[in-house]
């Protein structure tokens, strides 16, 4: 899922959206230069470019980290360091926290979903907000997380929850700009299953190969260039399909037929 | 955001899930063995157990995957290897794909969110699903991508979209988890202490009776005419911290504290 589109972009990487307000990201005493980098690089996926660090352990500015953000530049090179969290939040109105672990305390707790609405609703609301992530292998203090006032946690195979920091990141950065502007989603076409069987992708393939061997024979592919195109159209064509079983043998036996009756090759 | 619950751990890592079927993640001649490590432990966090290598340079098995799926050991040791992309979806019915680019050709696209619930309706068909995802740098062929039926995309900064591999697993699988029997958890909830509850309305009524009479009897609402709205703010404000009964409790200890010593009515 790489892929940047050059011509969208500004000096913030944010194109249209570079003037909404969004929250900040506070790391809080990070161990590991490159995990500051790839959280970067986590966050300008989102649209996130404010980050805020507490007492990373290799300092800062780090050539790591730089490396590691792939080029999200404008993050790297705009954090701010603080000597405390409570320095870091000193002028937020709305504070969120990461976890995973269950606390003994009563705390308002969100999917990163919901807390992605609940912060859009809060930015439109004139509130500075920010988001605590904890140390790599610790998280957040209880003291730490009592500066918030929501936790998010994201609902996972309860069986094995495991994260890494960029990740947690890139959770809250993908519903943050999934719940914005710029996260309309496409639109979908909707396909009904049937009862019957769907055909299999080696039944697919058996159809895609008779199709062009007829193709090949009645020279409808017989310009080099264009074939590759050609093909793909057509296959894609029959996939979007969603065809059965039945289906397969039904064109297979039309194939057949028309190669016949049109002067095909007769297999 | 690392914790597991190893109470509700059993040998596959998925409790109660075990037994659901899920999509088959497909890695298409992945490079480094190390990115391979980090896609099963980004499976498993979404309940994801059934991985396919397409060619891995590296081969396969490799330590350093092992070590990369930081305890997802039941997907590394499952993977299964094939030569073809081909062969690796011969069993599947529904085949999705997931890029980040615009691709020159009709394909129904979807955000991993609406992917997850069309899958998710996909198995309830007793279809076999499976998701391809392309090389580090290179991403999937045109040719591999019209084995695929549907193009998973998410929508992120379109000046900035830069997902590592493992990254774009973890989109597919946290969605999958998030549509499913296990992310039925509520958008929004509130942790409580086991020994204790969430105070009911009387009790919160007692509350707001106690604080009243004294705040009437220090003056504090000592002017008629802005007395309701003063109280309605008091009152909303205590409502929306969803106190507990201890809470409560401890809140009129410290009225009636304040109170006496601040020459209050000494109910």
């Amino acid at each position: 899922m790489a892929g940047t589109d050059t011509q969208q972009s500004d000096h913030r990487g944010l194109g249209a959206f570079a003037d909404l307000p969004s929250p900040v990201v506070v790391l809080v005493e990070p161990q590991l230069a490159e995990n500051i980098g790839m959280c970067c690089r986590a966050m300008l996926n989102g649209g996130l470019t404010e980050l805020r660090l507490v007492n990373p352990r290799d300092g800062w500015p780090h050539p790591k980290a730089t490396a590691a953000a792939s080029g999200a530049d404008v993050v790297v090179d705009n954090a701010k360091l603080f000597d405390t969290v409570e320095e870091a939040v000193a002028d937020l109105t709305r504070v969120y926290a990461t976890t995973a672990r269950d606390r003994d305390s009563t705390m308002r707790i969100m999917t990163p979903h919901a807390a992605a609405q609940d912060m859009r609703g809060a930015v439109l609301s004139e509130n500075k907000i920010g988001v605590l992530f904890g140390r790599e292998a610790k998280g957040l203090t209880n003291a730490e997380l009592s500066l918030a006032d929501t936790v998010i946690a994201a609902p996972l195979n309860p069986g094995f929850k495991s994260l890494n920091i960029a990740q947690a990141v890139l959770m809250v950065a993908y519903e943050w700009w999934q719940a914005g502007p710029g996260g309309e989603a496409p639109d979908i076409e909707q396909t009904i299953p049937s009862d019957t069987r769907l055909a299999n992708g080696a039944e697919m393939q058996g159809l895609f190969d008779h199709l062009e061997r007829e193709l090949d024979a009645c020279g409808f592919l017989r310009v080099p260039e264009k074939r590759p195109t050609m093909v793909r159209n057509i296959r894609n064509t029959l996939n979007r399909a969603h065809m059965t079983e039945q289906e397969v043998r039904t064109f297979r036996g039309i194939i057949t037929g028309l190669a016949k009756h049109g002067g095909g090759t007769n297999h």
